[in-house]
């Protein structure tokens, strides 16, 4: 049996999953990423607890064919580097694949860790036996990927499938990335909280507030429930955050015509909640010329989507694929 | 020497084009569509001006080793069919590829109109030697093609690359495609003359208005003379359409990250004077965390673009690719 790593970089966590061709993650272990200690730590770490993995499932040493490794932020995919990522600091422009690939003396890609995630999708998860889908996950910001005709898309400059910071509102918030009206500046799990906690402020009368006043952390689950439970307040930024989010769908309908949409990322574990409402806008605002509506759907595979993408994309490439 | 016929289907000409395997346009001809008389008889007319033009350059049948078709509108790609065609209602539906290839004995592929073009950029254009391209072509509407690592973007529905549709004022004006703010709404040159003539009408004192009093009819192409000439209503509204399309340019720098992105159709005739502008505008929206912006520049092959594309393509077809 052969195995692969797959890592998942994070500001806050490193994942790492050791996975088997036909698609079984057989262990998985989260490590702080303790980012401030720089790359090289980081490689040291992984090595280690990728050593500790084989033992603890009995496989060899041998069994392992590579890893993939996915990261935050634009790329560098054909360098395998990042560029300058905002919550990785100490990382910039560090050769990540040649030193991991030194230190392990294996075969190693480095990809956008949303990239991974949908490469994880589309291997084990809501786009499986398809070619063209297109993932969304709404988290700390709205990370995507996009697979054309079964392969990835990067694009001349490798930072392809960027959807987060497509613009859907012109002129409107200024998002991290500098520029105004992303769609990460909308409908992201931190600005669904954000947004809430602001509404709560100026509603004292809802039960958003009434959550606020008991001193709970507004996140993106609190505004789900509460509007669940027909909080008008929470209902309102829920469905303006899946009305921006329609409206990026209709572009990705039109640019990507995908058969799936899926959605992941911490506002996706609302399922069929977040699901009804980005449907009923995006049939409100899409075309009907053509019979061409992507499925919009939750992803499968959660927090291991990164991680079990990783794995499959270094399968991939020892399998003589780019 | 082998020979395509490349056809270029619009709603008032046929235009027809005779090239070489080398991308040497031997022979054209435009004739009316007569598009009321529907499928068949153009059919008929395609294959009769085929062999008018094989005699013209001296070729022989044998040379011939099929025929390339740019339609408007959706298209059911693997069919060879259209869907609904606004501007060709007796030819929803039609069978035209298999119509043709039965008629003329020879394998035929149709192909959205815009792709065809961008795949003639591509091969002998604007695009040459690169793999990842967006053409935007600014006439009565804003076609448009994707061109994903040297290869058409279709999707899995076939009507991927559709960008003209793609929304870039949220709630903004209808489209004739039913959707509310789509770029074609705001950025093509009809929609640019619409807006100037609206202008003018309520700015007597404006150097359009004077021209609408002399009786001119106000085309893109006026709006663009106007604005040369320092008229601030004309420079306003061409201003503003560039704005848009600049929006619509970051959304394509972040979903394909393409090498160039390309502007033909009418307005594209305005060189430099739209190239400045909506550079200019595209500058200050686009985001500064990676140096991955496209290259801005006009198309090159004009209004042949569409049928030197539908031989490009009939040629790789029978060359063994899709």
């Amino acid at each position: 049996m052969r195995t692969a790593l797959g890592v998942d970089i994070g500001g806050t966590a490193l994942k790492l999953g050791l996975v088997s061709e036909n698609g079984k993650l057989l262990a998985k272990r989260n490590e702080p990423s303790e980012v401030a200690d720089g790359p090289a730590a980081a490689v040291d770490r992984i090595e280690h607890t990728a050593r500790g993995l084989l033992v603890q499932v009995g496989a060899r040493r041998e069994s392992l064919v590579g890893v993939g490794v996915g990261c935050p932020g634009p790329m560098k995919y054909s360098e395998g580097q990042m560029y300058d990522a905002a919550n990785l600091p100490r990382w910039t422009d560090a050769p990540l694949r040649s030193m991991l690939a030194e230190q392990a003396g294996l075969p190693v890609v480095v990809e956008n860790d949303a990239n991974m995630a949908t490469w994880g999708e589309l291997w084990l998860g809501a786009g499986r036996g398809m070619r063209d889908i297109v993932l969304l996950t709404l988290g700390t910001g709205v990370g995507s990927g996009v697979i054309v005709d079964g392969e990835l898309l990067r694009g001349h400059f490798e930072n392809g499938g960027e959807l987060g910071h497509c613009i859907v509102v012109p002129g409107g918030r200024l998002c991290n990335c500098g520029q105004r009206g992303c769609i990460e500046a909308y409908s992201s799990a931190s600005r669904v909280a954000a947004d809430a906690e602001q509404a709560a402020r100026v509603t004292p009368g809802s039960l958003l507030a009434e959550r606020l006043r008991a001193g709970e952390e507004i996140d993106s689950k609190v505004v789900e429930g509460c509007a669940r439970e027909g909080d008008a307040t929470a209902l309102r930024v829920w469905t303006e955050a899946c009305q921006h989010l329609a409206t990026a769908i209709v572009n990705i309908q039109h640019a990507f015509n995908p058969q799936r949409v899926i959605l992941g990322g911490g506002m996706s574990h609302a399922g069929e909640f977040l699901l009804d409402a980005v449907r009923t806008a995006f049939e409100s605002l899409t075309w009907k010329l053509a019979p061409d509506q992507p499925e919009i759907v939750c992803a499968e595979l959660g927090n291991d989507a990164g991680m079990i993408g990783a794995a499959g994309r270094i399968f991939r490439h020892v399998s003589g694929a780019r």
